[in-house]
Parts: C-alpha cells; structure tokens; sequence
C-alpha cells in the first residue's frame, strides 16, 4: 500500500475521501514546520562533540528500549542487540533485528523505522533477513558522511529548540558548547535520585549535592542546594524541571517536620511511609521552587522501574521492564495545587501512561486549574492511535489550548522528525473529523494546527 | 464546512456515504420528538415566574460552569465572567468570552454554544472579538420579546416533562404553580447535604429536617422526617431522588448500630470511618426507601467536589472545581444490591464520570439486576465522542434496553435542546454503524431510535 | 440491510469501499480455516456421548449465561428459561426468548445468535415472538439428524482442536475415549477450588484430592498431589492449566511459612488476610509448578463471582451474576515474574475483563517478558467493537505476536464457529485499516492475518 507515492504522502489521515481531503489541507500547513521538542533524552554530548554514529546497530538498535524490549519479548537475548556489550558485531545485531522484523507489523516503534529509514536515508524496502544487509551496508555509507553526522541532522530536521534531561549534578557543560554554537539545546532539571530516599546511593548523591554549596546537611540547606543547582540550570537556558516518579501524592508538611522526616530518610531510619511521604513533601517543595524560579514543573507519573532485578543486574536501567500502573491525580495533587494551583506563572504538566486518567482527571483538571496543562501522550502511548484515543478523550472537556503541545521523549536522536510527523499526522486526522462533521469550522482548524505546533508548546514550556 | 444546508443537517452523523445515509434516516424520525428531560438542574423559579431573561451574560455564561471552568483555566479571573458579582456589565463579560472563543473549539460548550445560537436566535457566525457586540445586540432584542422568555421557549422547545434537583426542606411551591399552570415540571429529591457528615452545617440541616416533624433526635425520627419529605416530593409529582456522594459503598447496619452511629455523627463526635460508614449506610437506606415508596433513585458518584478551598470560599460552591476521580461499582454496592437488587420495582440509575467503569461494571451490572439501569453519559462526557464511546463500551453487553435515555443535567436552560440534539445525532451516528455493517437491521434500528427518546427514559424514570 | 447477499458478506467489515475492500481480501485468506479453540468450557461429554440435542431451547438458551442474564435483566424470571428446572417447556422458554429478542439488538450474543441460526440452520429471519415457533419447529427437525449431532457438528465446523476446562480430580474417561475416537479434544487442569480457601467445601475437596495420592495432609503432600493431577492431565493430552482468581497478587513464601499457613486454612482458622496470602502463594506454586512441567499457565482474574447469593442459593453458580472489578497485573505479579518471568519455556497467559489494563499493563508486560501472551478479549470483550479496542491499545506496544489468539471461552457448543468468525472479521478489519493508511504492507497483513488463526495461538498453547 505504500507503493504509491499518492498513498504514501496520506498514512496515517483518514481514508474516507472528505475526511481525507481536509485532514492533507490541514497537514500541509504545518508538515514542514520547525520541530519544537521541549522534552526529550537525547545526550547532548552526541550534539557537542558531534561525532559520527558508528553504525546501524548503535544508532537504531542498542539504546532504543522500545525496540529492544519487544524483541527481548520474542525471545531474544539483550546481549544480541547489543545491550550492555559494546564489542557486539553490529552486524549481527542488525541482522538479528532485521530477522524477527516483522513482529514490529502495527507497532509505533515499527512504524517510525519505516519513517525514518525513508525520510532519512530513502530506503523503503521492509526489513527482513533478506534485506538486512543491503540496508545495512546504505546506512553505513551514509553514516560516513558530513551530512550525517548530529548537528548536520539537528539542522536537517529543522530543529528550532530540544530540550535534554539532565542530572542536577551536571556541569552542562555540553549545553553551554552547543549554545555557544547557535545550537538550542536546553538542560533539563531531573532531580528523581536526589529526592526518593530509595534511590540507588540516596544518601551519597545528597551529599554531593550539600558538597556543591557547602551547606550544612539540614533541610534547609538541602533545599538551598536544590535552588541553586536549579539556577544553575536557569543560566543555561534550562527551562523545566522534570519529576519522574511513582505516584503523585504530595503532602504540605511543617518545616519542623520537613527537617524530622530529611534526617531520617537520610541517615536510611525512614520506614516505608516515611519515605513515601518525604518523596510526596519534595513533590510539593519542587511546585513551590518552581512558582519561585519559574521553571516550568512537568510530572512522569505512575511507572514501576526496573520490574525485573535480574534484568536490572546484568543490563542496568532504562532497559525495557519499566511498566505503567494505575495512576491517578485528582487526590493527590491536591495538597500541591490547594498552595500553588492558581499562582499566575506557574506551569505544571501532567504526563500519563494511564489512558483512563485522560478523560477522568487531566482534562478535568487542565480545565480548570491555569496552572494544569495536559502533557502530550506519553512512552507507551506517543504512536497514532493512541494519539487519536489522547484528542478524542480530552478534548470535548478541555479543548485543544490547555496541553503541552508534542513532546518526543525519546533517546532515539532519529527518530525525532518520525514522531514529530506522526503526531502532526494524527492530530491533522483528528481535527479534519471535527471538521467533517460539522464541528469546527475549517477556519478554526487551520489556526489550531498551527497552533499545536508553534504557539501552544512555546507557552507551556515557556520557551 | 457548516457554511452549506445539505452538510449542517448532517452534522455529527458519519461522514462516508453509507453509514451517514442511514444515520440521517434514523435520525429524521426522532429530531423533533418532544424532550423528555428527567434529571436536571434548572431553577423551577425561572420558570415559575416567568421573568424574561436580563441579557445574554446571565442567559448563556455566569452560571454555566461548564462554559466559565474553562475560561478561568485560561487565564480570565471568574469575577470577569460575572460570577458572584452580580454587578458586572454583561457587555463586557460577553466581550471576554467571545475574545476566548477558539478555546473552545471542539469542546462540547463550544458546540451546544452554536447549536444554541443557530436554534434559538439564528445567529450562525463564529464568536470571536470582532463579532461580540453584534451577537451581544441580537440577543440582547430577542430577550425583550415574549416569545423568548422561559415559559415560551419551554413549550417551543417542545419539553414534554422537566425535572429539576431540589432541597429536601424546598416549599415546592415553584411546582405546584407550573403544574396548576399545565407546565410538567417535576422536584427530584436530593437529599446530600442532610446524608453526609461532611456537608457544611449538616447538624444545623438535621435540625432543621426533624423540626419539619417534630420527631425527637433519633435516628428513627432522622428516617420518618426524610420518608415524610419523600412523601412530600411525591405528592408534588416527583418521580426520583438523586444522591451525588463520593464513593459507591454501601452498608447494612443494625438499627442499634446505625441509632449509636447517627448519634456521634451528629454530635461531631464520628471519625473518618464512621463518617464514611455513616454515608454508606444511608445510602442504603434510601435504596431501602426507594423499595418502599417507589422513587427511583439516581446515583452519581465518584466526583471530588470543591477541590479548590480558595475558589471555594470566594466564589461558592458550583463554580466548576469539581473534579472525578476513579470510581467503582460492584464491589461498593454489594450489601445494597443483595438487598434490594432484585426487588421488582426498585429502580437505581447509575452515573460516572469515571468511564472505565461502563464496560468493567455498568454494563454487566445492569446486564444482571433488574434493578440497575445505566445513566446517560454524565457532565465531562456528555459529549459527541464520549456519547459514542458510551455506546460502544455498554451496548454489546447490555443492548440498548437497560439505559436511562438521554439526561440533559443541565443549569444551562437555553442548552436542553442542544444537548438532546447532540446525543440524538450521537445515537443515530452509533445506530447507523451497526445497521451499516450488518449488526442490526434498519427495522430493528428505527424501532430502537425511536424507543431511546421515549419509551427508554419513561420506563427508566417511571414517567 | 444483512438482505442483500453482498452486504452479507461484507459483515462487521469497514463500510469505506478502500478499506473494506482490503478487509474483505484478508478475511478470504482464513475465513474457512480450521478453528483452534484453546481454552472453551464445553462439556466432553457432550461429544463423547454423542448425544443429540434435546431442543432449541437446551441447545441455545438455559446453558447460556451471557443470553439467561440478559433476559433476567429485563425482568424475566430464570425459572422462565428453563434455568434449574430440567422439566420447562422447551417451546415456551423458546417463545420467551424471541418475544424479548429485541433487546439482543447490538450485543455480542445477539450477533451470535443470529449467526449461528444462519450458518448451521440455514435460518435469516429475525427472532420475534412471530417467528418463534416457526423457527422452534425448523430447529427441532435439524436436531433430530446424524449431521446435527455434535460429533457431527465438530467436523463441520472444522474444529482442529478443543480445550475443554476440567476438574483435577475429572478422570478425563470423556478425553479419552475423544482421543481413541480420533477427536482431538483435550482438558485442561482448573484447580480453583483446591487453592481457595474460601470456596466451598475448599477442605473436603483438598481432602479428596489428597486420597487420590496417598499423601499426608501436608503442604508438601498437597503440592505433590497436584503435580501429580498435572501429569495425569498431561498425560491425557492437557497442555494448560488455567485459574480462575480475583486478583493477581503472588506471594513468594518460605517452605516453613508455607507449611503453617496450609495448616490454618486448611483448618478453617486461617483469617482474611491469611487467606488471601495463601491464594497468592498457590499463584506463585502453580506457575512453578508450570515452569517444571510445562503446562501453559492462563490466568482470568478480575471476576467477582456469584455477586447475588440469592440467585446463588436458588440457581447455582455460572448463572450470569459474576462481575468484573477493578483488575491490575504489574505490581500483583512481581513476584511470580521475579521468579520465573524470564524462563525459557515459560508460557503465562493473562487475560482481563477490565479493558484499562490492555494498554497500561498487559501489552507493556508482554511487550518486555517473554513468559507473557495477551490473552484475547475475554467474556464481557468478546464482541466486535470490543475487540476493535483491544487491537488498538496492545497492538501499537506489543504488535500482533505476543497474543494468544482467539479463544472463544464459551459453554455453547454451537456458538463455536460464530465467535471465531466474529473475530476473524474484527481483526481483518482492524488490520485492513492499518494497511489502508500506511503503515502494515499488504504482504505483511497477509502473513499476519494467517498466523493469527494459527501460528500464534498454537505458539501460546504450545500446540
């Protein structure tokens, strides 16, 4: 079906012809627009020192957890991909992935392959064992040259501003290379390991962090070093603070109790609902932090990391087995948004893995709360359908100016243009329904398309 | 695209050929059936005096919270829309939300706003800055006219039976005088504020009810003074009573235990859980009293209401921080339903807002129990795309037969039409698709459209 | 509109022409493919015996719960369709049926029925109090035919292979004498009742499985003799071992732990929360137990069952009164996965009546560990549209490889091959629209299409 060009510059719109029609009318308007990605996990170091990718296996395989995992899935051990050993022929591991590719029939993960293989390098064959190589020995070829290497990319995919997440400790160094440059990228605030007392090393990254500013190991200085690492991160063009975390409940303590509560957790003394409610009171101090400084406060909510300690063990982290639980934020968020809810210049955005909070509690809360705005669908839930279920179920409540506009999320440096454009897609699609049937005139669609994509990311990550 | 008839008449039906032909078949034999409209939230003062309509602020903003939640998560101070400042210049209110209005595209509000303006006042261009004066003076000169205040527009409007929500203690002498006047405009009995704990002066409201009797503080006088104002709603024509509680659990207390319990909660004296426990097993109790004097009983559950104490205390409470959170049924409801759930004329409807419950429980609940019928889908889904998503998560377990017909749930008078308009296009569209791919035949589907707006709601609510 | 023969074949397909077309092609490819059924809980020995159908009504009625509780809901008494009362008039539980047909219209047994009176009786009329008889009449002289006996059927309907749900301490006589027979009809090992120690008589059954091996009461001899069930199973050609559980938490415990809590259950004195450790160790046991002898695990929780104890005293279990609650697997399930979530030949097969789990946690678990398949839409999901869901939200994460494929689940012998062809249709129209935009080539689709009826689910069951 993707054979002909016709076809092929419509996937992903609606195949009733009005639908259709409108849905390419809306997408042409915005299809070659600048990529504004405010939250991604793109190492900024491949962007500073600019080095040419090594090869197909590292560039599209081995850090790519949504492609690993599923393949892990069907039986194939990560150490064949290429997970955690870098003397893995990348070869081989291409091939292993090009054998089982049709697994990947109807998965995001398969679909933004066949986007970027096409919009990057014009190869349109489907993977296979057959095709492996020929595939192969291409990207290499273009791997060589100048073109291909990140900042050439970078500018290629028109990339108007990328947001990285960054560990507080970070020197950012690469960042202030990279602006130096006239590359926009931004640091990210994540500071997870440096609030949940059961992180790896709780203790020793706490005091690395109380070692930055000399402060004594008390609360207050604790919060103390957090603000400056936060400023630091401010003079480098950061422009958000990101919390990954369990659930979403925060809590307003007393600073006496603020101080017990750090003191214990510290020292390791904390029991599991002391720990649960220090993490829940450092939720709240980040919302109040970021009224203070400004940095835009986005929210991960509701992922098990590292389900399998086996796997954890011998891959190390972000390797496939974090999963979604239920989450939920209407309770929870209420200590947080009872102080800082309807503060003027706060922004707070909600990530969800958990469709059914879409209709339930974002859009609800976004539709009310200034501060709320309803983060694109996230990690397992950023591919066209799911982008589809994302608009239907929040839009009727809170319309298309109270979200976060796209966020790619991703380490996968590629794949920036195929998620971008795949959400573009979709929401073209959405709209031209709405359109279709009656529901905005096409007037209005013209200017939210437009608006997805330029004026209501810029205001939700204040950029 | 609502520029052309033959497509504004079709609007929200499919938009392929086949299933939008059939749609607009089913359609046509119900667009203009009379609105059976069993559970809303309209003033029966409005329409007992019959006073015309001060100007289109107060007709169509300041007290639809649906409309001003949105416009405060945008931004715009709720005193600038009027609320709670009675001495706001409609004008400039008017100017502020039409200044907005592209916040409000594909949103529900945004819709019934235009169906509201095309069907009541002819009015079909866009809100916006530029067209506010101009829509403001048309329906400024419509108000004025006799034929555009309450009494007249209930009949244009073609309501066959309104029912409003209603204080236990209220006179009802606003129904009684529609009634002696040939207007069905029935009180719904609910009862929150007199059953929970929690409500604000709930010892005062206790007070107040057994003073109606002068029954002594028990909680047998409690019960006699509630069956009695029961007995008083339904000799003013009232067919239900409407519980709006947090969680769905029930329980089944001995008359000791509930005295002992009733006599803490009273006194301020109950904790959390008996609170909770108290709540649940008044809940019981009206299903028991519903058994016995045959009101249906409606349950809408599963809302956390006045999340914003700040916003509460300076605008009210209605004022559109009310948010869901998740909800349960089967579990909660057991010692309710082992009771009385296969009593033959006990009738409970049940809402959500939380609409992962439709296919996990409402549909398999009301697919069992004679008792249970499922609510229209209520307040944040009470739109286009919900309605359809309603459809398809309740009708293959439970067919058409076991829902309440459409409920329109409104404040909003002049948005009843709309409202039953939309759902009636989101059912023929739903219809449609079944007929269209072989599911259901086009006879068994007229029957079907028809029985939704008339024989469905009347069985349901006992009409 | 199901009239025109065209039309007809056409059924649940897309009604756009692209799409449908697509549809139609793939669906050509297996609609007469043999039918695996993997999980069913038909009766052996309805086959073994060979007996014919009594009637219409013990043939499509009382033995049917999703039909029964449909019909109860309306009002209908079960003693009105035959249900515990072996001496009602066939004819007239019949003409109860087809007076209240129309309440079938849209749901999945509604569709079924139709289907299977067309495709095994020849018989298009809609079912009314009218064509009751008639209908009663062409049925009955069907029945009295060597082709409509059920060995019969089974060859027509091509069934290549039929997992019946059995007994541990079932002799499997009926399976055998299938297998001799040439019948490939296997059991499959369901011990709820000797793992829960709230169900009835949970003792004397432990008891008795306890005799058939000699063994003392024991945990260790209790363990033993289930191996032992299991390998008789085995040894009759079982390949699954399937529980029936309200929830999914595991529990990893110590021999001695173990040992003392199997003495207090077993006992009677063991508390709730005791109990509930003791199931969810038995989880853990018999996935350890399918990790030493192969049988695939599948698990269906979620399901309160015998809601109403009132329909239970009078009518018995199964009767259409078990309800879906709130269902969860990442967090419940950690520790069985922490165990034996990576082995090798591993096969844990979870299904939901909770459909929030399909995106949030069954295909992010399937899509990272190897053990786990998706289990297909099950009871209250088993429709068309259901099913349309369900492809949606796991396919973009999980792709089409890590399901279990169909599973028809049902005690209606007849409805065999309707379910099958209901979900071969859903799924060709699911995958027709992901070819019609662009993203599944043809040739792709093809393959897939194909293993789904049988590479995928004889991978799952180890077939």
């Amino acid at each position: 079906m993707r054979a002909t060009t016709g076809q092929f510059a419509r996937r992903l719109l609606p195949t009733d012809t009005l639908t259709g029609d409108i849905a390419a009318e809306l997408l042409a308007r915005i299809e070659d627009a600048p990529l504004i990605s405010p939250h991604s996990h793109v190492d900024a170091r491949l962007l500073a020192s600019n080095t040419q990718f090594r090869d197909p296996a590292e560039l599209l395989v081995t850090g790519d957890h949504y492609l690993t995992r599923l393949l892990h899935a069907c039986g194939v051990d990560l150490d064949r991909l290429g997970v955690g050993r870098p003397d893995a022929d990348p070869r081989q591991v291409w091939r292993v992935v090009c054998s089982y590719w049709h697994v990947f029939a109807g998965t995001a993960t398969g679909y933004w392959m066949a986007e970027e293989l096409a919009g990057v390098f014009g190869i349109r064959e489907e993977l296979s064992a057959r095709t492996a190589d020929d595939v192969y020995d291409i990207i290499q070829q273009h791997l060589g040259m100048e073109a291909f290497r990140p900042r050439a990319l970078f500018e290629r995919f028109k990339i108007d501003v990328l947001a990285t997440t960054d560990d507080p400790l970070d020197d950012l160094e690469d960042h202030a290379r990279l602006q130096a440059d006239g590359f926009r990228v931004l640091p990210t605030f994540r500071p997870d390991r440096l609030l949940d007392p059961e992180a790896p090393d709780f203790a020793e990254s706490v005091n690395r962090l109380l070692a930055t500013t000399s402060t004594a190991a008390t609360f207050g200085g604790y919060l103390s070093a957090l603000e400056q690492r936060r400023q630091y991160f401010i003079s480098h063009g950061g422009v958000s603070a990101d919390h990954g975390v369990f659930d979403t409940w925060t809590a307003d303590l007393s600073p006496m109790e603020a101080e017990s509560l750090f003191a214990r957790v510290l020292s390791g003394t904390g029991d599991t609902n002391e720990i649960r409610l220090f993490r829940a009171h450092m939720l709240f101090q980040m919302a109040r932090m970021s009224v203070d400084d400004g940095l835009v406060m986005t929210l991960h909510p509701g992922v098990y990391r590292n389900h399998s300690s086996a796997t954890l063990s011998r891959y190390g982290a972000n390797t496939g087995h974090d999963l979604p639980v239920t989450t939920t934020f209407v309770e929870g968020l209420r200590p947080l948004l009872e102080r800082f809810g309807l503060e003027r210049d706060f922004h707070l955005v909600l990530f969800t893995v958990d469709e059914t909070t879409f209709s339930r509690e974002l859009a609800p809360l976004a539709g009310f709360y200034p501060s709320i705005y309803i983060g694109a669908p996230w990690w397992f839930l950023d591919a066209p359908d799911a982008i589809g279920r994302f608009r239907a179920a929040v839009t009727e409540t809170a319309g298309f100016y109270r979200g976060s506009g796209f966020i790619d999320d991703t380490r996968a440096f590629l794949s920036i243009p195929a998620r971008h454009n795949t959400a573009r897609r979709a929401d073209a699609a959405f709209l031209a329904r709405l359109v279709a049937d009656g529901r905005v005139s096409m007037a209005a669609a013209e200017h939210i398309i437009e608006d997805l994509v330029d004026s209501i990311p810029k205001k939700a990550f204040k950029l």
